[in-house]
């Protein structure tokens, strides 16, 4: 390792520029990129010291309120000298780690960030300590054959394909078995650019929406727009995918869901015949496997089965379900996955892996060059360049996460992972059930459960089914705000949304509290810890406030 | 912290699920949940024993050929049962880590992918510790306010508005002074994202392309076509934004470049009126501080009055070169950048950060709004979460880095970073044109030299201007030959890339050897070592070969 005196050899024509440093910041600055033996080694103990008391905490946050939080955080101007990295240390576990959100701790179970293996944490030091920029092989050399293999095993988990075609197409690099991104957001975005390039390609002497645009490739394959079909409850990124890809949030065609949250295929068939009598072209049509707020997983067989007959794109968001297919007890409900064109996994949310992994993974392993693109200083024609069929440029190798994660746990560990989520979020919809005071709004699928507090005086109607709108709306009221405590106290936490597809119609929206079983250390006591709590913020709440404030 | 024993009380109900795992898979996964003592800091500290070694690393990578390589990648499955981390850890060294691209060596001067400051790695391990997703401010309680300072910092230093602009903005959820996101590619798409739909926003009884899609907001506004206006030095970015949001990459109009790569205003002016005059609305002119191929920075006074004249977006891709306003002797080659109406930086470049950090800045805090959305379960309307406005959904705080950075390092040590790799890029073209054996193919403007081998038998036509397009196509062969060698040997690394606007014409491209300095650690001995390392292999090579393969 080079260190500062070996500097020396540059010599002082090196010019004005240097001169004008004092030496003081040139050696500061080097002692930071060269990391002596004194330097980081007492920063890296002050932040494996934070982490881990971070870790130990049960509590969810501070009780310190958002808007006073700000005020630590008005300074907008870059100091002019560096700062010492002990000192910037200390006020980063002061303002930041202090006060941020506990989304670990095993009564924190309202959102789908949860619990990570400590491992990951200790993966984080090597993937950014190896700074490798996947975007290219050059930067990337072993990084791009071991993303490929994580993805490969991914793609078998879904698509079982045999030996032989994963033999042929693992290191082929002309074959896209999937893609790494940043996020759920971006995989369902780059499945639905390649479906959109596909259904309106080259051909009818147009060159693809992809060269040409939109408005021209419709106009040459005969089309006045274009649509993507899927069910009401799917996830707002496919809006961002929708206006952001030109076809418009209002081309995303919502095809209600039964009273399990599932789409309903017979209605997705009449919005297929309408899109086609309609001279619309269709993207794709979209199956959920786990919706956002209640985990409902569509009906995939007749979704394939649709999409199969009408030759359309289908594309699967398993952003949260996927992982179930590890559950040999459980898997049976994504069956029909296997019928996808294209499937969204979340490697941040039930493969336990850091924040910010997206996969999107194909059948075909062609489908993928519908975006390719190239440049001249890197990511050639027939290079072996991850960059070349993604969203993304320049990005870490996330895949030493995946690829960890996958090995590390292994597929029994996910099994039992994913198998004591839904056995925990059983039991809470069963406890929900046999309490009085609170109301199990959808019997959950997987691990998520909604339900809501009802406060003493509408039990009954409840119990009745007779419930108004305006008893609704007051229901709903009590519930945002005993939500909003229980967030504000800092000791346990769950979400909430707002429903419209309960046994109560679509209007008002059903305020929901919603929780969530991913982390393993979620016992029995913190399912009771966090329900109590909410029967005793309920208890301490003035009833006749309620009107005052809707909800938000 | 939870251990293993006190999971105890979870009773034996929870059912069949959990049953039907061994007591070994369970014990095994919690194990890796709760990081008892003797489980987590064993990894830990072989991890920070591989990033160590690897980072005292010299060599540019190993010579093993890429196909080689893959050839330990081709097990598609996931293994049943959970590895031992330390096994894994052991593979992940021998199989990656041995064969990953050391972009931190000092005689790495190929990329845009350098050296980070030690403290980087360290502060990982925290991001990934805290896991806070900054989608939402219930998962990143201070990490979003935390966000919303680092971007008003790097607003400021682009910017510089008022104490009152600042005060007024920073902490206002209203307001958008920029976003972080995962790359340099999604903060371009941002901007434009956000421009186009102002461009073709609500009215004309049309609601805009983000809610009807482009064809009908074309039609809607008198359109027959959108295009995006900038040099024809682009980012491929800016070809994947236009492609993706449905413009289509023939709607890039490239604006022709002058000798120094920097785009001709006169010829802007008329790309800007043939499209008025073609009924093509503009989304946005494009400025580029810093091209890939070379650094130039495009004239952006010029640029920030046509679009001012004109009416139009005006972006500002400084991925590259954005950090060059932190030098005294250097910023006023971005003199103009304040007329922008965004901006992308990218953090993983010039900042000093890990991979993955996009950032776009807004001058104006209201832009952002053209592409906001809301869902129930989060960013519900007037929430305060930073995922109302941005491409991505839930993502680390990578804000941590870019804060952390920009006080650990502060504005006189960024300065000192710019300021070297500017001298050195200055140091190496001298030294380029005083040697024989290499021609300077542009006058470097920043930190990136582009420059090639003459072979001997050419050298005098070269030296008079004479060589024919023949004879560029042998020295087009040589040169990638010669930096395929390099790269192959390990030794040391620079880059290479085809540039249409040198003395020699658009045709052949011209091949040439790329060199980017921002490694603080690369000594003029290290430059030296490339050069010399160049002229060795040059004579090692056979002439009669390159007639064989041509460039890839």
């Amino acid at each position: 390792m080079k260190n500062v005196t070996q500097l020396e050899d540059a010599p002082a024509s090196l010019g004005a520029s240097s001169r004008a440093h004092t030496p003081d910041i040139e050696e500061r600055i080097l002692r930071l990129f060269t990391c002596p033996e004194d330097a980081v080694p007492r920063g890296a103990e002050t932040i494996s010291n934070m982490v881990h008391a971070f870790a130990n905490e049960t509590r969810v946050s501070s009780d310190v309120s958002y808007d006073a939080l700000t005020k630590l955080f008005m300074e907008s101007r870059i100091p002019l000298e560096p700062e010492d990295i002990e000192q910037y240390l200390c006020d980063l576990d002061n303002r930041v780690v202090a006060h941020s959100t506990n989304t670990g701790s095993p009564r924190f179970v309202g959102h789908m960030t949860s619990k990570l293996p400590g491992f990951m944490s200790e993966l984080a030091k090597l993937v950014v300590g190896l700074n490798q920029n996947v975007v290219k092989a050059e930067t990337a050399k072993a990084a791009t054959p071991y993303e490929r293999q994580a993805i490969a095993m991914v793609h078998r988990l879904i698509f079982e394909q045999s030996d032989e075609f994963y033999r042929e197409h693992i290191q082929n690099t002309s074959s896209t078995l999937g893609a790494v991104a940043s996020g759920g957001t971006l995989a369902n975005l780059f499945a639905l650019w390649c479906a959109r390039n596909h259904v309106l390609g080259a051909g009818n002497e147009s060159q693809g929406t992809e060269t040409e645009g939109l408005a021209a490739a419709l106009k040459a394959h005969g089309y006045i727009g274009a649509v993507i079909i899927g069910s009401a409850l799917m996830h707002y990124s496919l809006e961002k995918a929708a206006g952001l890809m030109g076809l418009g949030t209002a081309s995303l065609i919502k095809v209600p869901v039964d009273a399990s949250n599932r789409v309903i295929p017979a209605k997705m068939r009449t919005a297929i015949e309408d899109a086609r009598a309609n001279q619309q072209a269709i993207v794709a049509v979209i199956g959920v496997a786990g919706t956002t707020d209640t985990g409902a997983i569509d009906p995939l067989p007749e979704i394939a089965q649709l999409a199969q007959e009408y030759d359309i794109h289908f594309h699967v968001d398993a952003a949260w379900g996927g992982p179930v297919l590890f559950s040999r007890q459980h898997r049976h409900k994504l069956q029909g996955i296997t019928g996808a064109d294209s499937v969204t996994i979340d490697g941040h949310k039930q493969l336990y892996l850091p924040m910010g992994i997206g996969l999107t993974i194909f059948r075909n392993p062609t489908k993928a060059r519908a975006v390719e693109k190239q440049a001249r200083y890197i990511i050639r024609p027939r290079s072996v360049d991850l960059g070349r069929r993604a969203i993304e440029g320049s990005r870490p190798s996330a895949a030493i996460y995946l690829h960890a994660g996958l090995n590390i746990l292994g597929a029994r560990g996910y099994e039992y992972l994913m198998d004591q989520g839904i056995s925990k979020a059983a039991y809470f919809a069963d406890r929900v059930n046999t309490m009085p005071e609170f109301e199990l709004l959808v019997e959950p699928e997987i691990n998520i459960v909604v339900y809501r507090y009802v406060p003493e005086q509408l039990r009954d109607k409840a119990a009745g089914k007779a419930l108004t709108p305006e008893d609704n709306q007051l229901i709903n009221d009590w519930n945002t705000a005993l939500q909003k405590i229980q967030r504000q106290s800092g000791n346990s936490f769950v979400s909430r949304t707002a429903l419209s597809t309960t046994c109560y119609g679509p209007e008002p929206a059903i305020i929901s509290l919603r929780a969530i079983f991913a982390n393993p250390l979620t016992t029995l006591s913190d399912i009771e810890l966090v329900l109590n709590e909410q029967l005793q913020i309920a208890r301490s709440m003035p009833a006749g406030s309620f009107s005052l404030r809707r909800a938000v």
